[in-house]
């Protein structure tokens, strides 16, 4: 089969056997890809990775133990959980410590024509719902993650710095959810697409509103901005961290302790009510689309997802 | 009347007038004063201070507007607020933009033979409470804070880091509140007073215990310990930064996010309950008196304060 392979910092194509699946395991036919920041950074040799890349897909499931999972059309949450640990009994699987994740930490990725993941990690897509929509939940179960660690009051103003893919979604997430979303980046037509969902957009000039609100996300992709959102935040206010990137951010922490500000780290969330809200109309993913690629011109994608600007660079066999 | 000042980096004694006091306020004798980590990063220029400081402070009431706080013993909220705003509606004057605070900002401290406070800000001290006790109300609202912030069941393990004077109140008060406590210090003999209240005091060695902690409270007084206390919780555990230190901090956000942690700063707290703790027996405070000076022998007393491994320094008049 065709598949994507990184290696200290370069994109090849390969050629290889289908994977083996384990027992529990489905076998899935890729449909649809999505390149992730996060498959840029280990490109960038984030993790040390050397793999095939991919957590953002929908598939076809070809085999599986359970027989009814067969043809089914699917996405799939990508840490593999080891079901032992406490965390696991916690349901919180997504922090396992024994945990491999799809296409990041020791299980080979979705940029190839076929995959494998637990069949306990699957969810059905709705008959309605196109590939193209539906390889947004990955991305959009990290939005919703927000609101399973904070309680946003609706009606409720937000701050998003950041219009790149997250910011969008996490911004239109927000504002369905019943928020007053401001959304700071620097991209006129990017802010516009979550404008569409209710967002308020704010072409980032000088400076930022300082002390205004109660919740900042901080979705820029670069560490620095962090003492942009914590300058914005109310006394007792919360920051939203998303950005992991991987290098060291100075902060001064004098106004974190003396106004009481909470920094939450905020990573992958749980699928349901992302497949749910996608279900929905009123969240804007086509606009968010900037290209489709077939996985023979995978390097091709890559660079175009690393372009400037660029949002969504889609995959498909 | 004499006070001590402090102007550029030194500490004086000056004779100067008493205070006036404005309408609502009381005028108040000093009986016992602490001097705080704050008060020496005062000295060193932090907030640009010039003038009288002091914020830890038991007196007696000379005058005052209502009678009957004429010759009662008190403590005082520190945070003089404007009562007006939204802050102070919510009851969160100690965030009021527009306040002063008692030896810190705009408003002349307690290490003088006399001070003023508004009415508002005072708590009458139990009878049976002697000034050595109370004096370590402000302190102790600052640990008590922590309780109002973060819900830490009872049986819960807490990590506390450093063994300072906040650190041994914040050990001993999350003790008696249930929770099984490990203090990380490097002096045996501090650690000790802790642990009559039912802590477990650790000398630091080589390595702090990693991703054990679903809290930890970093409490050293010096920013850098910051990185020590995010390494010792587990994925969504909670550090609560108690250390205002004005210099920049690096660090690595990445386990942050991944680990989706939170890192809650936390400042002054409420009196009610502090004093209400000082009442019981269970707080060990007087093994926390390193030294005993008149306010004649101010400058004394700051260095004394300023020695390594010194606890609390009191000042009488």
């Amino acid at each position: 089969m065709t598949s994507i392979y990184l290696d200290s910092g370069r994109v090849h194509l390969q050629q290889s056997a289908r994977p083996e699946r384990k027992p529990g395991e489905a076998l899935i036919r890729l449909r649809m890809g999505g390149i992730c920041n996060t498959d840029l950074e280990l490109k960038r040799g984030y993790y040390g990775f050397r793999g095939i890349p991919g957590h953002e897909f929908v598939g076809e499931v070809v085999e599986a133990d359970t027989p009814s999972w067969r043809g089914k059309r699917v996405v799939g949450e990508i840490n593999l959980a080891c079901h032992h640990c406490d965390w696991c009994a916690r349901g919180l699987g997504r922090h396992c410590p024994n945990r491999t994740v799809l296409g990041i930490v020791n299980h080979p990725g979705a940029f190839a024509e076929y995959l494998t993941l637990p069949e306990i990690n699957l969810l059905e897509v709705p008959d309605s719902m196109p590939d193209e929509r539906a390889v947004f939940v990955e991305p959009l179960a990290a939005a919703c993650e927000i609101l399973e660690q904070v309680n946003i009051p609706a009606g409720s103003e937000v701050a998003v710095i950041g219009d790149g893919k997250l910011g969008l979604l996490i911004a239109q997430t927000l504002a369905i959810h019943g928020a007053r979303v401001h959304q700071f980046g620097r991209h006129r037509e990017k802010l516009k697409i979550a404008e569409s969902a209710g967002v308020q957009g704010e072409v980032i000039k000088d400076h930022l509103p300082q002390l205004k609100y109660h919740w900042v996300v901080e979705a820029t992709g670069s560490a620095q901005a962090l003492a942009d959102a914590i300058s914005m935040v109310v006394p007792r206010g919360t920051v939203i961290c998303k950005s992991t990137v991987h290098e060291k951010v100075s902060i001064d922490m004098a106004p974190v302790i003396v106004n009481e500000i909470s920094l939450i780290g905020s990573r992958c969330g749980r699928f349901e009510p992302a497949l749910e809200l996608l279900a929905s109309d009123r969240l804007h993913t086509q606009e968010m689309i900037s290209a489709r690629y077939p996985l023979e011109q995978g390097i091709a994608a890559f660079s175009h997802a690393e372009r400037r600007g660029t949002l969504k660079v889609l995959l498909h066999p």
